[in-house]
């Protein structure tokens, strides 16, 4: 339970990453050229194009009907940048001084008092278990039109202080090309985000292409209410219905998609389930997890393969020797990605 | 909290409803006919034929983008018939004898001991709260494939008492239409089940041309275990995540839709706020209730109008006077619908 509230402040949060997709998910590529440019040659792109067509040819005998396409990617250093540190929990301590200006007595008590310092180290040093509050209090209490519009504004305005850009531009993009060319030959594209169902919802459809319907991600629950001029509202509650994390991912599929996926796509411990139930289904099916190798052009982070330790998308050596026993495959961002975002 | 576990219990069942449908989900309806011809001419069916024009012209003031066109259908009494007791609840009581034989110290405490005995007055007289032991004896405790293929089983083999068809046959033509009619220009078609998600979903897509994705019902929760083989399996366990009736229509509906209804269809007390809900959007919206006022073709019950009062699928004179004075349409099953199984 306590390890459960702790995912939950963790995950509440959500990367950093960016690139300007007006317009992206409207053309979804032409099937005469190479759907996956960024990619470079290599048994990462071969994995994809292979699974690709051995489950659409209609001769071939690991076909899969349209009806049970179904795609899931994680978010978080999956889709986008995840460090430092999730873009949700930069936006959970954005949002705080506007609380504190609505509640003035927050100011005066912990952890929000640090919080509002804006002192990195001293709010670090807090540890994770006393920022649920601060998660809990900004991403909760408000109706979810309300929530919606407040995330809208801040993910327009708000900016990673490494690129200078918007966290919506910080997105990977031979990970789009990836989602484009799955949904060109009939895939649903799902995230399953141990990120909060309702911030993702927000800008995945402009960002993905991802409409929120098939956005899976953790979900507080929501009551039913009538506003002062008699109008119903949802209003968002401190109550954690679904922990889409580790074990979390594949019942949150169950709940929200109730299919098994044929392809999933993670990047750190919190996907390991999802790509074993994912794995575990007849027929073909692609299981996949991105290795961040790259410091140079993005972050490095394990431990796996000797990269340096992290809270953040921890991507541990037993992950790894999972994946390559088996069958997963490992993508190395160094190495399989020509290109990493839209802006380069 | 004892009143929502009561109504679990009440809505862990299913109606009793029929039809023979195959290949119905594949033609969607011919553009060039009246696309419901099972529906008399009146204010119901103008109500429906309206509500597709002014929202899918796009030279209408109230026109929807495709994105948005979500409808959602009540499933007991709305989509099938739910009396005299829901045939979920029938499924539960059917499957008691094979827990018995697995676990045969059931037969000996009650309620299990009474359930057994097919007395109807007897089980009757036992009240609801007793009964959620056998809901969740019957509904948990196995993995998910498992469960979907005893319910896969039962569905095809069980039968109504008073049509002597399988329960799947008796959904309500007109229905049918209806669903084939929004899908055929646009809409999305949901179910939002007081009912059990896991059990719908077992037969949704071939009898109602609706995907599993697109049921929304109660449901419990799922652990994520691995089998004896190693192999990772989901089983359901006596944890109730979302009560799918009144206020938890809506609250269910933003949690694995999140988007909020143009178009919502229910026949009962249960269906009140998902209806409200959906008219407080902007823009056209239709909210629409079915009276069962037809004893003699099904069933009448209401107690609104004068007719029968009944504890299954109560729609009492309030929910009329709400419908009334909002705007709803209140189908009559007696006069708007020209025929109301496929078999008549």
């Amino acid at each position: 339970m306590e390890l459960s509230r702790r995912d939950f402040a963790a995950r509440m949060l959500g990367g950093a990453a960016a690139l300007s997709l007006a317009g992206r998910a409207d053309a979804e590529g032409d099937p005469g050229s190479d759907p996956l440019p960024s990619w470079n040659a290599g048994p990462a792109k071969d994995a994809i194009v292979g699974f690709v067509h051995t489950t659409t040819d209609a001769a071939s005998a690991s076909f899969v009907p349209v009806a049970e396409r179904i795609a899931t990617f994680d978010q978080d250093g999956t889709l986008w940048v995840e460090h430092p540190i999730y873009t949700q929990l930069v936006y959970c301590f954005d949002r705080l001084p506007a609380l504190v200006k609505a509640k003035p007595e927050l100011a005066k008590v912990e952890p929000f008092r640090t919080v509002l310092t804006g002192n990195r180290e001293a709010i670090a040093s807090l540890g994770l278990e006393p920022l649920i509050k601060v998660v809990a209090a900004t991403l909760t209490g408000m109706d979810v039109d309300t929530f919606r519009d407040e995330v809208k504004k801040w993910i327009a305005e708000a900016r990673d202080p490494r690129w200078k850009r918007p966290y919506t531009e910080l997105v990977y993009e031979p990970q789009i090309e990836l989602l484009k060319y799955l949904r060109s030959v009939g895939y649903r594209t799902y995230i399953v985000t141990g990120g909060g169902q309702d911030f993702v919802r927000v800008y995945a459809e402009r960002v993905y292409g991802i409409p929120p319907e098939q956005v899976v991600g953790s979900a507080g629950g929501v009551s039913y209410q009538y506003a002062a001029d008699g109008k119903p509202v949802l209003v968002k509650e401190p109550k954690l219905l679904l922990n889409d994390d580790n074990a979390g991912k594949p019942e949150g599929i169950h709940l929200m998609i109730g299919r098994r996926p044929h392809f999933a796509f993670g990047n750190s411990t919190g996907d390991r389930q999802m790509l074993e139930y994912t794995k575990a289904g007849g027929g073909a099916r692609l299981a996949m997890l991105l290795l961040h190798d790259d410091g140079a052009r993005e972050y490095a982070y394990g431990p796996a393969q000797g990269l340096p330790d992290t809270k953040v998308g921890t991507f541990t050596q037993a992950l790894y020797d999972e994946a390559k026993k088996d069958g997963w495959t490992v993508v190395s961002m160094k190495n399989d990605w020509k290109r990493i975002f839209a802006f380069e």
